[in-house]
């Protein structure tokens, strides 16, 4: 698959970081997220975790009766988000991403399929969101569905400016324990729906 | 990784033949799955979806820019189960498994993380459940957590008698469409709730 111009070194690294070396996490906001949703676990508060990445597997070896070796694969444009679980007995669902632009995150980060996806969600009554962080910038920003469909209605835009962020999304502050406490915002969503 | 003794050949080829050869399904559980949950998306009656089969990626080639090629990949032990999504605000979760004995379920089908996760989901107010096939005597049946994790507790027990499955499941028939209603057994589960 083509991924997006500037992202395609980190979203490979990045896969490959956390299935190969697991000491490497807890630098990206995937590894943030990861450790966030670990602590949420354990401390019974949320069920929430990683899909798997999907890919189109061509392939595959049987060297021996009991195993199995994926010999090609491609990665696939991915038709939903990468977390999702359950909270206060709510469906969670969200999509997550780093841009280092300081003035917008780019629209071709998020795929059509991902798009309606997060539509279906919303729709359905879960609670969709992006989180997206300005990593030149330092922040990480939680964005409702509501917020980010109403904004992708002007189909001209290619990307979400960094104002709108500062304007509708939630900020989210980096601390000890979790990394990334995005379920204080969802907290409020549940509270405003 | 080993799957368990019998079902390592139907795992696979249902992995590819769903990724490479898309017609032949429709023939198996997980193809008529797929187009029951299909049925509901266009009658927008729910919104399920199978999730990616997870792998761990050991080898990716980089032959242009644009493209990644992974050239070594292992099937991992799956930690969450096969389908997940939203019917009426509820978070949906099950696994669906087919076997060709006529007597029992057996429970090497069914990993330990894969029952921590249905465990979760129960305890967090989603609704979990497994549906399982008996090829050999044409029977489909939806088994839920509660009674799935009742008789799991003792622990001396391999596999499930169809027996149990007849005393406690709910038989789900084959019908045009679609295939598999098995939104109408979780009527009567939020029902009972």
């Amino acid at each position: 698959m083509n991924y997006p111009k500037g992202t395609k070194k980190e979203a490979n690294s990045s896969i490959l970081s956390h299935e190969v070396n697991y000491k490497n996490r807890g630098m990206t906001l995937e590894g943030e997220l990861n450790d966030s949703n670990e602590y949420y676990r354990a401390i019974e508060k949320a069920y929430i975790y990683k899909k798997p990445t999907p890919i189109k597997i061509t392939k595959v070896d049987y060297p021996s009766r009991d195993k199995a070796v994926i010999k090609e694969a491609f990665f696939t444009i991915p038709s939903t988000t990468d977390y999702n679980g359950l909270y206060k007995g709510k469906y969670i669902d969200f999509e997550a991403k780093e841009t280092k632009s300081k003035t917008a995150f780019s629209l071709s980060n998020i795929h059509q399929h991902q798009i309606r996806h997060i539509e279906q969600i919303n729709k359905n009554g879960g609670i969709a969101f992006l989180i997206i962080r300005f990593t030149t910038l330092n922040e990480t920003y939680l964005l409702t569905a509501n917020d980010f469909l109403e904004f992708i209605k002007d189909q001209e835009r290619k990307s979400i400016p960094h104002s709108y962020f500062k304007e509708k999304a939630y900020l989210l502050k980096d601390q000890y324990q979790p990394r990334i406490d995005y379920l204080k915002v969802v907290d409020q969503l549940i509270g405003g729906i």
